[in-house]
């Protein structure tokens, strides 16, 4: 037992961990023998090392979660501090973690969302968000947008909107996928934030009536759509979403699961226009992934559905302690240290300034847009048609260049198909970022001279 | 900093506890208003202790999960020990902590099941596990029995054959649920196991020929039902349903979500009946549920299949490093401290007998079944109709009497409908199994003699 105790539990070096990755980890979404999976052996802040020992700036925030950047302290004692208390216990108990948790989180949702029914992750917080709207209403349909992701289960991805929704399309029930705003590539031929907000809110109406507003359990929206690109909505879109909703009875679920929890520079994206939905979904932010977490917070009047008849959904670790007391230590953590006030500072005085500079000097990027700490870089390979320098979807030479241009600088950067994101820690440094924007303009250079 | 580290993060006493549950929890399948949450403030082993400081034996395992019982030290130190060295990582990067438990969870399922995709529970485990064999066959439909679980998130709460199902039944696209062997309340009308067990196959050969064998998918079966009964197979069954599924190119999944990882006496439950399926799905046990954790382990022929095309699926807290550490930790545990052989020692020699002489004299208890640390008590209002003492899906006032008599000698019970189950951590001492199965004796006959 002793000598046990006294070498690292897990004690592989780079090679072997790379082997036995290849030999036993099967990847998400990936073809298994045409990937190559770098090593981290390491990771501090928004920095981290790879098997070779070379230090990366993560502007990923690994898959947009690490909202505290690495190894927070607080959130590491909060760990080590529940775990030597209590690691686990059943959903049906009370335990003071799940409370404080619970207690926490409904301080910060938008005001009424005060029930939280917690989660693993994103994917089944909506799968649940849409069960509830369902036996709400009686009704079965749920809208959402193309160019979305609501998560890898079966429902939450056919609600999903994007290429990864295709390979799993057979079991899609009642899921019905619309056009919202997006006025670089608006469907709806407008030429203004305004006309592209009215159009969208306008088609969805026509959508809603021709589908029968009785048959609607729920619209599904990413405040912000996230991977889907960082397309904000149009001022006065998401209130005339959350009107249409009242008219018909539709249940609004607002999807925060990548842009709440500080990312925009806001407690919950919604703050910024003025609408509370009637559930709204959460997870990465809530404890910097730390601990695998998720969950919806609900509206009294859905809450009070389940008050005298069973809700018929439930998890083995709804609410485990662990992943509550780290969620815990986060949110005091950006309480404490105004998390929330540095990311709206870095999109209105670093990000957002730096990369207008970069867009007005680089012909492949089309249009740069975001809040906080959550930008999109939309590359193109044509500024006047707005040819995306990727296919939906797809990838292309000039952003394999691109991105390993980046990794040559230095940067970890996140891609997804002709886009790049600027989606770093919020704790990050105003420097730190600025020397990551860098990377990305030297990388555009390179790639740009070389093609 | 300082004042803030020096005292705990979580300082809630039972009442607070309580009471911040009641505003802001919203607990799995439950009427909100309805339940009163018991307290859960401290855990060791096979014990926990409530609000008022009373102390309970575990029979549950929780949800039959902490295999290893509560804070078991080694896996304690191991989350501490990965919390200090790298709490989370991109599903995309390889890890030493997930590389090794990959390499470890290998080496204990069947042979050629060497490819470990990691989820965060069961239901996803479940889910991917049928989206795996969808597409390597091509096919959509999934068999699998009633009284089964299968999880909570839409596919997997539809291919689910218990009343949670009953709710959520609306999307149920592919999914067809069949009879299993259970000799006690047989669907064949057979009177011996082997005859039961041959019947079943029968059965099942049928509804394969009517449903279109080029239609099916998969056939997903718990190798022993767990919340829905702890029915063992009959000799012979598994290995037709593999003949079956070989014939006719069909996939084989065991869930082995509860019956995994020790608890029956066998590192997995198939190992008792010679058969290996195309793939298993575990959760639960694999690391005790200190972290969620869950997975799919693949066949070689299926994991080729998205070899040079990307498989469909993902999630981000996929082989998360914090969990995997904690399935290192357990896995040796349960190695080096003969975990397996102790949970199979227990089923021999203390539970088996125990349960035997008990229902040997006591009217109400039908019968009892099981292996290892897995078992059930049949209650029955009448030993000849074999009428349950409560009715499917619902409570009787016999049955809360008898539950009520559990705890107030001091056990927690598990409880499905009418009939408890003997499933308290793997670890657990022959002296502590016989004094809780004491309890559960004191108690029928109390709540008997008052009935």
């Amino acid at each position: 037992m002793t000598d046990l105790q006294s070498r690292p539990l897990i004690d592989l070096d780079a090679a072997r961990t790379h082997e036995l990755d290849r030999a036993h980890v099967f990847h998400s979404w990936s073809a298994q023998d045409l990937i190559d999976p770098m090593v981290v052996t390491r990771a501090e802040g928004s920095w981290l090392w790879d098997g070779e020992g070379t230090k990366l700036l993560d502007f990923t925030s690994q898959l947009v979660f690490t909202n505290l950047g690495h190894q927070h302290p607080r959130v590491v004692a909060a760990i080590q501090e529940q775990a030597a208390t209590l690691c686990t216990v059943a959903p049906s108990y009370a335990n003071a973690a799940r409370s404080e948790a619970a207690r926490l989180i409904a301080s910060h949702t938008p005001e009424g969302l005060d029930r939280i029914f917690f989660t693993n992750g994103g994917a089944d917080a909506n799968e649940h968000a849409i069960r509830m709207a369902r036996l709400h209403t009686g009704r079965q349909k749920v809208l959402s947008t193309y160019r979305s992701y609501h998560g890898g289960t079966q429902l939450a991805v056919n609600v999903t909107g994007d290429p990864r929704r295709w390979s799993n399309d057979a079991a899609s029930t009642g899921t019905v996928h619309f056009f919202g705003p997006f006025l670089y590539r608006s469907e709806f031929h407008a030429t203004t934030e305004a006309e592209e907000g009215a159009r969208a809110l306008e088609h969805l109406e026509h959508l809603v009536a021709m589908e029968g507003p009785q048959t609607i359990a729920a619209i599904m929206l990413e405040t912000i759509p996230g991977t889907a690109g960082i397309m904000l909505p149009p001022a006065g879109y998401l209130q005339g979403v959350r009107d249409l909703c009242d008219r018909h009875g539709i249940v609004y679920i607002a999807d925060e699961v990548m842009c709440g929890f500080g990312r925009t520079g806001r407690w919950f994206a919604v703050e910024d226009h003025g609408v509370v939905p009637d559930l709204l979904t959460f997870a990465k932010g809530v404890n910097s992934g730390y601990v695998p977490l998720g969950g919806v917070a609900i509206s009294a009047e859905i809450a009070a559905t389940f008050g005298q008849r069973p809700y018929p959904g439930g998890l083995t670790y709804s609410g485990h302690p662990l992943a509550c007391a780290a969620a815990v230590a986060t949110i005091r953590a950006m309480e404490d240290e105004q998390v929330v006030e540095h990311a709206a500072h870095l999109g209105r005085d670093v990000i957002g300034p730096a990369l207008r500079e970069l867009a007005a000097r680089h012909p492949w990027v089309g249009e740069v847009r975001g809040t906080g700490v959550f930008w999109a870089i939309e590359l193109v390979a044509d500024a006047a048609t707005r040819e995306p320098l990727a296919p939906y979807g797809g990838s292309s030479p000039a952003m394999g260049a691109i991105l390993a241009a980046c990794r040559e600088e230095g940067l970890l950067p996140f891609a997804n198909y002709h886009r790049i994101h600027v989606v770093p820690p919020l704790t990050i440094s105003d420097e730190d970022v600025l020397a990551g924007i860098a990377m990305i303009d030297r990388a555009l250079t390179r790639a740009h001279a070389a093609h």
